[in-house]
């Protein structure tokens, strides 16, 4: 089919339909018309094999995990997405009907929160490599960072963990689970969703610091640390797992929750009183584990106190996996 | 010195220094205050083996040829660029200088063109991927599209063409030339110049019509055709050819004119009396080369008006690299 032949079949069931677009896909650049608020750019890239297994996550997830990760970092500037840019790498012997359900995921998710995808590319590669750049803004003048965070303050996350973790190995090592558990947690790796109004929330609430937990909970509360030039200290017992996991992996469940990463729930830093005002105005669970402190680490300590010790911490793409 | 180590060093290269950014590379999304101009966004990837051979292109020429395409996309459109987000896929065993070089000419021409790079991702992979998304903005209420050709306009280009195609040849043929020359068509190829302030002009000029020649005249001007169901009519003589070009090439000259694409010009259509405004303001050369006609096809006539043959019209990077 071509590379102009797919760019036509992927333009068209893009779509367009938002009033401010003036060029979608086709052109030699996409153009808004812009306006006056804080204006948000992010890009990643989703790899064969090194961000994702073709034999776990079928070509729609692949679509949908891709743009939910994009999604997921606007939440984490307390932005509102608008736009995607899709730079898509695939071997030659690729079906067009793998390509039209990769698309497909994307736009399911896309249409849900309101996004557009308003241009990209294909090239040819020995392996599949999907590079999607999200365009969005703040409304207000506020947003979130991971360079804020104080001393004293709380430290606070959206939702329950480690499913996404324990759906990952229900798929990749076919664990036997009940089968309404195994399905909750297979869909909490293949489908995760992005907490953009909660990322909203968060700024309307006064929060200034937040992080998604993609690479799992300490490593991103790390990121927020080395930003902020803080340390933290966060109590174990206090970290929301999700029941599902506490159920099927019993004792390994806190590390899934701590370590286990791709959940893409907000990890945030406040003080009490905001912290308080973000758990009554949320429609999810809003979770304190801890506190920021005037050091440099992360520590985690268990209900009396004592340090805890985790084996593995997180994980970065470049060295570990 | 993984990931993480790898984006600081980047980051540090990359500095901020642009006063409506408010965050840049580090964060889950870069920031920067919007304005009302009309927005654009562009992305492409530039692989290894694909779209470049890292026997015959230098870290830093892939760094400066990777981000000169998207310029020339922003040109393409009549913009100014201004933000660029580089996603960057690596093997394992890249060396910290080869990426520092990359990025060194990416900032050398990022700096003369006052572009920042505001973000990215660093992602391990078997080889060379580097996806770069430009945002840039019009200043004007116009820009340049594929979509605006009109039956009766002269087609013109910028520049001199074939050269590009010319010192991929002496690079990767090793063809024996005057090395002046060779220097020359070498550094057309790996050291492209996007059109950024004749893009503007032909906005100010009143063009509407323009891409920029990366797949080759021909292949480009088809691009025009299709968007703005037009045909057009080039006479070949009248092609600008690159005069070293010419002299080293002889009988093959046209034909990398014609086809051999990445000379990263503008090829625009407007009234004669538009082309002739916009040849007085030009500082490059600026050349009428046919005109867009009513039917569907790129006809190409020689000086009698007779057909002119051409074996390799083009190329698409699906299917025939």
């Amino acid at each position: 089919m071509g590379e102009f032949g797919l760019i036509d079949l992927l333009a068209k069931m893009a779509g367009g339909g938002d009033e401010r677009l003036l060029i979608g896909i086709g052109d030699d650049a996409a153009a808004w018309q812009g306006d006056d608020s804080i204006q948000l750019a992010s890009v990643d890239s989703f790899i064969q094999g090194v961000h994702y297994n073709p034999a776990i996550t079928p070509w729609q997830e692949a679509g949908w995990k891709a743009l939910a990760v994009k999604l997921s970092d606007i939440a984490a500037m307390g932005g509102i997405p608008r736009y995607a840019l899709v730079s898509l790498a695939l071997p030659t012997d690729t079906e067009v009907d793998d390509v039209k359900n990769l698309y497909t995921g994307m736009l399911k998710l896309a249409k849900q929160y309101g996004v557009t995808i308003i241009g990209g590319d294909i090239s040819n590669a020995p392996l599949v490599a999907i590079s999607i750049t999200i365009l969005g803004s703040s409304p207000t003048k506020q947003i979130l960072t991971r360079a804020a965070a104080q001393p004293g303050e709380m430290v606070a996350v959206t939702g329950r963990l480690g499913a996404a973790a324990a759906g990952l190995e229900v798929l990749s090592k076919g664990r036997k689970l009940d089968p309404e558990a195994a399905t909750r947690l297979k869909n909490a790796f293949l489908h995760p969703t992005p907490r953009i109004a909660e990322g909203r929330l968060l700024v309307e609430q006064g929060v200034k610091t937040a992080i998604d937990i993609s690479d799992g909970l300490i490593a991103d509360l790390g990121q927020i640390c080395k930003a902020s030039q803080v340390g933290a200290r966060i109590e174990v017992e206090r970290v929301p797992v999700e029941p599902t996991v506490k159920t099927a992996f019993s004792e390994r469940a806190l590390e899934l929750a701590l370590s286990g990463g791709e959940d893409y729930e907000l990890l945030f830093t406040a003080s009490a009183e905001v912290v308080d005002k973000v758990k009554k105005a949320a429609s999810c669970p809003v979770t304190a584990i801890g506190e920021i402190t005037a050091g440099e680490l992360v520590t985690l300590v268990d209900k009396q106190g004592n340090p805890f010790k985790l084996d593995r911490a997180g994980w970065e793409h470049f060295t570990n996996r």
